[in-house]
């Protein structure tokens, strides 16, 4: 048996010396070296803007979906979309550990999913059985590889697999919120009705306590709903994050005009990097989990300001980011109806 | 005399609510709000990826240049470069000061450097005068505005302007050094032997201090003679920053295998998020000065490799950065010379 790299390098095909995820093409050859997983597949739950972009380019036909999928697949090694540069997670069960993770905590047969992209992810399809267009997810019979470095989870047994990769999916923001958020602190949480913002909003309620106020500010009439039949906020806002002049005034007010400690933006649109920085009192941090977050406009944008204000990139991974928030799900039984409602097929 | 906004929002024309930095087009009459400050210009130092466009576009044409640098002007009322999205720096002589603003340290007359970008300062230029390609600066007849919350320096009298400029135009990159390095640290400055490299490097080690390990990485002949001239690191690596294997190698040597606590980039080419992600030990900080960061090549590549590292995105303006720059070379007689030699005509 080979002995592969931590990272998995070993399977970068081109370019040489690059790590998989930044990679144009990687071997998906289905037979492990001694420091990696073998998983057989059941679900993809394909990124949001891959999706988005693969179903808009198949005119929504399920068939032409499953030709984009398997193309890509193909031409790569992995589902890592060309266009998006994203991927997605899956879930599957164990099928064969490398002799060098013989210690881990893992059985063959056990169902787990992958906290890494899939847009690093050795995958081979061999069959597409099911899209499931309005949650994103495929069923599929095929493999895939972990790497020794890459993360995931076991999933838990009192919820359902799709409860769980929902949770998952998101993980990152909750842990990041509990490391952040201090109490007493100002808190303002952006998109504070998705998926993430959810999350991040029990998480900051907790560690902000009772002498803390936490904001939270969403846009549509659904996502403010939702957040009102939560009751973990102090303030609601109702406002556009692409509206930074609005959302300053909005904090000042529910604020007494000491601005938050703590930022935390969960939109999933652009151009939100002004009504993140505004509201942040001097010193206070951001934390930018949104993807569609430009470096360049939050750093020339806090300059143009003069805000002196910690800005941090959103890693998907912190330690302990799954068990913390599947224990949410545990921990609060009005989110967990919600989500169940909102992410359960 | 008209009541302004703090951010400059009053000189928006296109879009409505935007801020000055990423409005399309904003008003750059020369007749003050009561809290602005009006500066003759003597000089534009324009950022050095705008500039180097504007070059290739002109085809190296004096003339051309200055007509692109007009036609930027004159389409959005400040040198924003619409392809590249930076601006850059200006040094001139205030004025006017509005009267809301009488309290501050600042005559009429005094000789400041803005340290807002250009991408946002109202400017009318007369007549441009002089463009010397070779250090990005160009000489006008103009003015320019800047914002109550708008950020500047005094021009100290101890050193050349031009001198001062190259100095200021990096100044958030040492400040942070400054806040970020504690006694002891593993440090590794990625490109620490360019312009906000050396200020790094030198930061660095002074915080670190003896006990500390301050690892300079640079590619090229010349940056690594700079370094090696300047006394200041622990270990040298000569490595491609764009090769993250061969940098996790030799910074796992480098630090008997703890890797580094603190990862500064300052490099000026695009792909280099893996190579500072995979030297930094878990829980250690990586700061990204370099405006080519990828914001999801960062937070995906992190994820990626299951690092839970925290990545601060390079905020321009941090409290201080400017008299802390400028200390240094007061403090450095090595890097000062190296700067003379570099940055001054
Ligand atoms: N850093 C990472 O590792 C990582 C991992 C996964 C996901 N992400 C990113 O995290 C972001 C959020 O993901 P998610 O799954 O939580 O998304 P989501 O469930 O769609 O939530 C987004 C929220 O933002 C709100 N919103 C949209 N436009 C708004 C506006 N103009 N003003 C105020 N609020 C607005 C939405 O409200 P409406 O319902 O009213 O539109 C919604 O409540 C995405 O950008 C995703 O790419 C990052
Ligand atoms: N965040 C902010 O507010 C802010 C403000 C100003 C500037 N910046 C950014 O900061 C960055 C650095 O600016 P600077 O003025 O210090 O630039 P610089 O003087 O050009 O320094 C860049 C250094 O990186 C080195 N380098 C280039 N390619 C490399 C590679 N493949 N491997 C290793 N090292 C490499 C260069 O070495 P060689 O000489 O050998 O090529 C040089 O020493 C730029 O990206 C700029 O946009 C940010």
């Amino acid at each position: 048996m080979n002995k592969g790299n931590k990272f998995g390098i070993h399977r970068v095909i081109k370019p040489v010396g690059a790590l998989p995820q930044p990679a144009e093409k990687i071997d998906n050859t289905m037979e492990i070296y001694d420091n990696e997983i073998l998983i057989d597949v059941d679900t993809l739950n394909i990124d949001s803007a891959s999706f988005t972009q693969i179903k808009e380019e198949a005119d929504g036909d399920i068939e032409n979906i499953k030709g984009k999928m398997l193309e890509i697949v193909n031409n790569r090694g992995k589902h890592h979309n060309p266009v998006t540069g994203s991927g997605g997670m899956l879930i599957g069960r164990v099928a064969e550990i490398g002799p060098k993770l013989k210690d881990r905590d893992l059985q063959v047969g056990d169902k787990i999913a992958t906290l890494v992209s899939l847009s690093l992810t050795p995958l081979n399809i061999e069959r597409i059985k099911e899209v499931r267009s309005a949650v994103d997810q495929v069923d599929i019979e095929g493999q895939a590889i972990l790497f020794e470095s890459g993360i995931y989870a076991k999933l838990p047994e009192d919820m359902s697999e799709t409860l769980a990769l929902a949770v998952l999916d998101v993980a990152g923001a909750a842990a990041q919120t509990a490391r952040l958020v201090n109490s007493g602190d100002n808190v303002l949480i952006i998109g504070a009705g998705g998926k993430s913002g959810m999350l991040c909003l029990h998480e900051a309620k907790k560690r902000a306590g009772v002498t803390g106020n936490v904001i939270a500010l969403d846009y549509g009439y659904e996502a403010i709903s939702r957040i009102k039949k939560l009751g973990l906020a102090d303030e609601i806002i109702q406002a556009d994050a692409t509206d930074p002049t609005a959302v300053y005034k909005s904090v000042q007010e529910a604020t007494d005009g000491n601005l938050a400690d703590i930022v935390i933006n969960c939109v999933n649109i652009p151009n939100t990097e002004m009504a993140s920085i505004l509201p942040c009192r001097d010193r206070g941090k951001i934390y930018f989990f949104s993807m569609a977050t430009s470096f360049t406009g939050a750093a020339l944008g806090a300059e143009g300001v003069g805000k002196d204000v910690e800005m941090i990139i959103g890693n998907g991974y912190t330690r302990g980011h799954s068990e913390i928030s599947l224990a949410i799900m545990q921990e609060n039984q009005k989110l967990r109806d919600i989500f169940e409602n909102l992410y359960t097929v």
